[in-house]
């Protein structure tokens, strides 16, 4: 193609809104235009890109059996209502009624549209295991889209549904599609993605991974161990810490705190560390408005997602007013009535805690939870922290660091086929109910992912598997016949070898050609000039700078096709 | 692939709801299955289809230099504001508010969005011409969705949009779109589409085709000449007839007809043929009420798309009351006042008419419009008949078919980038508007119309160009060993020589076997068996039974692969 008929404005301003560096070049190099809050047009170059990467997707999911169909993005809400999430998800699902008033909305996922194309299908034991998958546009009504293409509204997204008749052929599934998952992500240059146990959310489910590209611009938070193998995400790591037990036992002693309503200030005035305080954290149930106490230690934080886990129910933080018997700013555990309490393990064996008295502007020091209060449950409900504890090696290694969730599968279990009625028979005659797996990826998360790991300062630089065109001819000076005749040839002549070419023949100065080249991201360039020319050459340049060549102009076509091929291969 | 993992249910009864036979055969088949009113999923069958029908569009996109983009299934409201859409387009425009109160809608098509995505792109003539093309998920939120397939509410559809600097340069740029649309329809086996001028409709702009497959199925009307090339919509073609102007004048003479108020009533009794009569239709304005009288010839019908078109304005059927001061059934031109009249061309030169005498009970006879009404306009308001005369051979020989639309292609003109302020610079410096062409096609309508006119009353027939597999293996008594071992090795075979197979080696007889080959419709089935293996031989027989061959077993391979190819070239 020449590039000059390439659809799509390219600009040097990083445009205002941007943050992360994916999202200002592909807004710069022309991939993309925004249309509304977190919706994106695709220009042919993202599109370019799209399609290989969801050949790719493809590719790998038919090579585990996988067979594509197509869901409808607009559903009744009906299907929704048979497995009880059209009331349970929140307002991310978009919901709307049709001319004739019937409940309908976007598909944001598509477990209900899978038991539904299979029910019938699937009712003997001798159909199993199968899995189906789409490719298709979804919507999510996020409130806070952000970073381009890494958080949108509306998405492409590789979705597929696994159904069996056992727990163990579902785990060979999984598994299966977990390595397909390394798979894609390797093929696309993301060798450094990891997979990490986490928990599964509204999806439902005993089992889940995540794959995860560690990035100072992702929004999730992965730990991870120094020492060994541990991985998991925030929201479900294990929060280990040691107290020190070796000090001599101290009675109860009220102290006058006036003022002082934070651990931090208590603390800083009693002179104690942190972790040698009890803190008291409340919330309310949203249901019931009841109150509840979180002692944990005062150096921790709660982790929500792991509290709601723990009472199956949603949370807010509390509003304490009069009638609630708390004493905001001095909670304590001690004589503490009325109101139900959960113990953080932090608090586990720790000794000579302070903490609020329940009363104004008093504190206890010298508390010892067994002693005061008695026999409690220790439950783990604490953010991890860096250099707490590894579960697995017992080391104080885990480490935390942000990344981008590119990929996610779930063990659903029969959550959506029990619900929505889908059965089978098997061979002795029983009626069952199928167990079932799920498997997302995100293509265009996927695609400002790559960019995100894989750009210098001038623009992306896209692997070949994904790369709009594999060589991007710049002809500097085409004005010059002899030069634009010999440009011409090498286009036609690469074209004929079955490489996709993108072409540069405008009468422009080398500096604007080579920064649009560096902002489509081509792998490798070639540069044809007068001056090459007189030497006999061109230059065969990688987009990376790893590669920098001259080969006779001879012979070029046959020469940057071996090229080509050898720095695919390093 | 192995058919006994194909996802999809096959079954024999025909569906209560399938009034067409590609509907009932492609629901019996396993092709799709109904999720609301007018709202599908496919099955792998059907997606493999539409896959290749997608790639086939694709390719002939790009061989006009098409480039393929992306726009968003959900659109703000704001888009269409600015094109005036927003309030014009009926109910079938799915509006709705997203989560923040913003009015959004689904895009039923991309107008607003190419020329939103290519705005700042176009800013100066160099640019032009370029075409922007998706293959995206669309919804039109219909009230009456029907014929599977062929009329529902979510499609996916091929819409490609073309920029120009003039109206010559879009001139040759729809020609080139027609010409790839005509080589779409041909691959496809579709060499019987024609395509014809035909009325824009809510798209605005001066020019468009549609391109019509015949077929009795068809909710189109299409006007042909049986004599010369004259192709055209029903709502747009031109009426033409003759009237007997032979007659010896007659004077107006009023006639007592009482309580006959139709005109069929009023003929009969005077015992005057229906065209010696002019009837009074009668309709309202939608925005003002106001009534409007067409007059026409007794046995035309008045094309209410023509009117519309000619009015400018929207009407319904008047409700004459009172007030109106017409004589409901009693309505003629001589001395018909207060009241907004037409004149149909039809009555251009008629003679000697009865008529309505504006009186209850009383019509007269002897009408000649020139002497009793004076000078009048004659407009074309008329539905062609069978036999009226052709507007370009002048002989009687239109006929009137039903047709399925399957493509639509319109020069848009200005209407799009003049409201949405799309300028570009000329090489002159002035500031202009670009022109635009659109161009639609169907996916989903498209496959559902091959079924329609390539099946028999068993399934599908589907050209190779889109078919599922090229060749379907039945392997009969399969657990017979070595006709089994002898069939694995022939799936091999094929498949190594890049011939898409699938392979039915079910235990089951001959008859489930081979009327699921019949609704999965693969060109070239083979069948292997016991009986055959003695024989030496395997059968290759074509879907349609035009080719039936028995070829050596030992060399079948390579034979099957040169039956294919001849056959394909039949």
């Amino acid at each position: 193609m020449k590039l000059d008929r390439l659809v799509g404005e390219r600009f040097k301003e990083r445009p205002a809104e941007a943050v992360i560096d994916s999202h200002a070049l592909m807004v710069r190099g022309g991939y993309m235009k925004l249309v509304s809050n977190g919706i994106y047009s695709s220009y042919t170059l993202l599109r370019r890109i799209t399609r290989k990467l969801e050949n790719i997707v493809r590719q790998e999911m038919d090579s585990i059996d996988g067979q594509e169909v197509l869901f409808p993005v607009v559903m009744p809400a009906s299907l929704w209502q048979e497995s009880q999430r059209y009331e349970s998800v929140g307002d991310e699902l978009l919901r709307f009624n049709d001319r004739t008033g019937t409940p309908m909305l976007l598909g944001m996922t598509h477990e209900e549209a899978a038991v539904h194309l299979v029910r019938e299908y699937g009712q003997t034991y001798t159909k199993y295991p199968f899995m189906i998958y789409q490719i298709q546009t979804k919507f999510r009504d996020e409130l806070r889209s952000r970073g381009g293409l890494l958080r949108v509204r509306e998405f492409t997204m590789k979705d597929a549904y696994s159904f069996h008749t056992s727990q163990s052929d579902l785990d060979n599934y999984y598994m299966r599609c977990f390595q397909a998952y390394m798979r894609i992500f390797q093929r696309v240059g993301l060798e450094q993605v990891i997979a990490i146990a986490s928990n599964s959310g509204m999806m439902g489910g005993s089992k889940s991974h995540e794959f995860m590209l560690e990035t100072t611009c992702g929004e999730d938070l992965v730990v991870t161990c120094s020492n060994c193998d541990y991985k998991a995400n925030m929201e479900l790591a294990e929060c280990i810490v040691v107290n020190n037990t070796n000090s001599i036992i101290e009675p109860l002693a009220k102290v006058f705190t006036p003022e002082m309503k934070t651990i931090e200030e208590v603390s800083g005035y009693l002179n104690l560390p942190l972790e040698q305080s009890c803190k008291a954290v409340v919330y309310q149930i949203v249901e019931t408005e009841e109150y509840l106490v979180v002692f944990i230690r005062g150096d921790l934080e709660v982790n929500e997602t792991k509290l709601t886990g723990y009472l199956g129910q949603q949370i807010y933080p509390a509003l304490i007013s009069e009638k609630s018997g708390l004493t905001a700013g001095y909670i304590g555990p001690y004589m503490l009535q009325g109101v139900r309490v959960l113990f953080d393990s932090s608090l586990k064996g720790a000794v000579n805690l302070c903490c609020g008295a329940n009363e104004e502007n008093y504190h206890y020091t010298g508390l010892n939870i067994e002693r005061e209060v008695g026999e409690v449950e220790y439950i783990d409900l604490a953010k991890v922290v860096e250099h707490s504890i590894c579960p697995i090696c017992n080391e104080s290694t885990l480490m935390i660091s942000k990344g981008i969730e590119l990929g996610h599968i779930f063990q659903l279990g029969t959550k959506y086929t029990e619900k929505m009625n889908m059965r089978y028979v098997d061979e002795h005659g029983n009626s069952l109910v199928p167990t079932m797996g799920c498997y997302g990826i995100g293509i265009g998360r996927l695609v400002a992912s790559i960019c995100e790991v894989s750009h210098d300062d001038y623009g992306p630089i896209w692997p070949f598997s994904i790369a709009p065109w594999q060589v991007h001819i710049c002809c500097l000076h085409s004005s010059d016949i002899s030069t634009k005749q010999y440009a011409d040839k090498l286009y036609e002549e690469l074209q004929n070898t079955g490489i996709e070419v993108i072409y540069d023949d405008r009468v422009i100065s080398a500096g604007v050609m080579f920064s649009d080249a560096d902002l489509i991201g081509v792998p490798i360039r070639i540069i044809i000039s007068p001056r090459n020319m007189k030497e006999g050459i061109v230059e065969v340049v990688s987009r990376d700078k790893v590669m920098n060549e001259r080969v006779d102009m001879l012979q070029a076509a046959n020469l940057i096709k071996a090229l080509i091929e050898r720095y695919k291969n390093t």
